[in-house]
């Protein structure tokens, strides 16, 4: 399956009629073009070009505007013909470093530096959607300013696949805001199950709002009130099952796990860690003795089938959900084939029309249908 | 080093003049009184009693008190001779089930259960401390109206061991609150950095608190200003070097991690979850070819290596601190080992002196030593 980004089983991208990526132009229905900050991460152009290459590989029907310094962009396309005829260079001098606060990005980047000219590339059509390796909190600045929020939705979010012994799960918000009230959770639900639609090809995908075992009775109110109006309106495309806690994300309990930005961010990267911990651990140990060693060699097959389901390349990509507009993040410190990760996420997104599935979920949406307590307390 | 919960290198208990372990009572300087919920977890007596055999086995100077059913656990008692010389029954009919809320808790189960009555054997100077495998939050709430919280502290916490690959680090609050404002984040880092004094034998433990790398105009004040206070107090015993992310927890980048309970709580579990998510892949493709099957039983030590440093029972025991008196949650799922790591960490704690390391640095902190504006905003 073309762009499918995660190989386990379980969730699966499905694609009716499947176009088959072949070279030939004759099965593509139509052009995806992706704007490229060509200058973002921590190594700009020597892995967002043969990043772009890789993608290309895939998906030979991209179409990619890269934004940045010409002189460092041009000689790695020229040694890439098929890449620099699918490519456009549109110059600028300013990159905005990884250091750079929001507040500096906005005053010094915008509409000059390459982030936030692969930003307005977005809004003015003449790109599906954007991906930057570039600073997350700049990044995040330069697109509300520049894409504003879609209607409906008061803060945007930031999602990502999380590998799952089923496959994959979308896990939102991962940082985009610190702190949710009820509405905003709902939205992270709607939006979540819109991407799990598009991305795992889920009719009515399962949401499930994070939640901690321990009974308390103050500070959850939120987490409570959201289960609460989830269940009031029983959306037709999403499938709410109830709270999970933080073990049930790996366990693949449901297609979308909710949470506010700051417990979100803390549980991917932690997780993340955990998974390095182990890799650590394991290979320390296999090392020691000529005995491990063999046995290292002898079960080199599923050592790399554990490193591939746990490769953090396949899970890169942020997607920036919420906005007039598609936006992903990538790591900043990736290797091509995981910048590529990030690049054939979007082109999923856009193949299947991920803000339409938003906005068809909010529009559907209707306030009327709603008790009026729960509107009420919670929309303020 | 007897009762080390954890065999890995880097954090170590220190502790001088070591008192070797040995049956022999010469070198006992004091018994050490424990309180055991006999009835909690979801195996009751089964588990805690032999349990508490194995814990008898490590610390020969063990003195423990069983509350519970007399019916259930004498015959237990009866089959080890050597625990039942070092233990008293007192014996209750009510136990508080796995699913009581607090509120049950406290109005059907206060001064009668199980649970109760060894939280009121801390509190009367009968035991030293309490473990339960029962119900945390019932736990946390008779825990808390039976001790009260320590003079200076506002709130209580749970802090648990979380195994790095230096060793294992603190990590606070894991539950018992949710939310925090500055000063609790203060006293938290002071909780966490005595415990680990006493578990590590480090003279002045480093101490982050955990925030996200996306730069956020709302939400964080609290952090920062935590982060101020601590730096402008420059305590005695702790050492405050910054913000640390998800991702540093597992790399032991800090002895003592700090951070709100719901955000704590959901890391644990996700990592613990990704752990069990990791052996099982890795389970499942060792079995898949002859050839990784004999791969599997040539690395086995690898493998026992591994397991040992993610055994989920080494770091069993959730530590309720800021209380007058200490009380440990074991998970209510584990087996006699297990529930002997909990019970061994209170050992430690108690021999170390815990409670009296956490008032040395209440009480050393001098308000007057503080910038005014400083305390006026904070402390509410």
């Amino acid at each position: 399956m073309a762009g499918t980004l995660w190989s386990g089983p379980g969730h699966q991208t499905t694609e009716t009629p499947a176009p088959p990526d072949a070279p030939s132009r004759l099965f593509m229905p139509h052009k995806v073009r992706i704007a490229l900050d060509a200058m973002g991460g921590d190594f700009g152009p020597s892995v967002i070009v043969p990043g772009a290459q890789v993608s290309l590989d895939h998906h030979p029907g991209i179409e990619f505007l890269l934004f940045g310094d010409r002189a460092a962009i041009e000689p790695l396309l020229n040694q890439r013909p098929q890449l620099k005829a699918a490519s456009r260079v549109i110059h600028t001098d300013v990159a905005i470093s990884m250091n750079a606060k929001p507040s500096q990005a906005l005053r010094q980047g915008r509409w000059k530096s390459s982030m936030s000219l692969a930003i307005d590339a977005v809004k003015r059509g003449e790109a599906d959607l954007a991906v930057s390796a570039g600073n997350t909190g700049a990044l995040m600045a330069l697109a509300k300013f520049q894409l504003k929020t879609m209607p409906g939705i008061d803060r945007p979010a930031i999602a990502a696949r999380w590998p799952t012994v089923r496959g994959a799960s979308i896990v939102l918000d991962l940082g985009a805001s610190i702190g949710a009230d009820a509405a905003h959770l709902v939205d992270l639900a709607v939006m979540g199950s819109a991407m799990a639609r598009v991305l795992f090809g889920r009719e009515r995908p399962t949401v499930g709002l994070l939640n901690i075992g321990v009974e308390e009775v103050k500070g959850l109110e939120e987490v409570r009130e959201a289960g609460a109006i989830l269940r009031a309106r029983n959306l037709p495309f999403l499938d709410y099952v109830g709270f999970v806690e933080g073990d049930d994300i790996g366990k693949g309990a449901v297609d979308v796990v909710v949470t506010e930005g700051f417990a979100g961010n803390i549980a991917l990267k932690a997780a993340e860690g955990t998974a390095r911990q182990i890799a650590q651990v394991l290979k320390e140990a296999m090392g020691r003795t000529v005995w491990s060693k063999l046995g290292y060699l002898l079960s080199r097959g599923a050592f790399r089938a554990l490193a591939d389901r746990t490769d953090p390349r396949k899970a890169n990509g942020g997607v920036f959900l919420g906005l007039n507009g598609i936006v992903i993040k990538s790591h900043g410190g990736t290797d091509a084939e995981g910048f590529a990760y990030a690049v054939n996420m979007g082109y999923d997104m856009i193949r299947h029309d991920l803000l339409a599935r938003i906005g068809e979920t909010l529009t559907r949406e209707s306030p009327d249908e709603l008790p009026p307590r729960l509107i009420g307390g919670t929309r303020s």
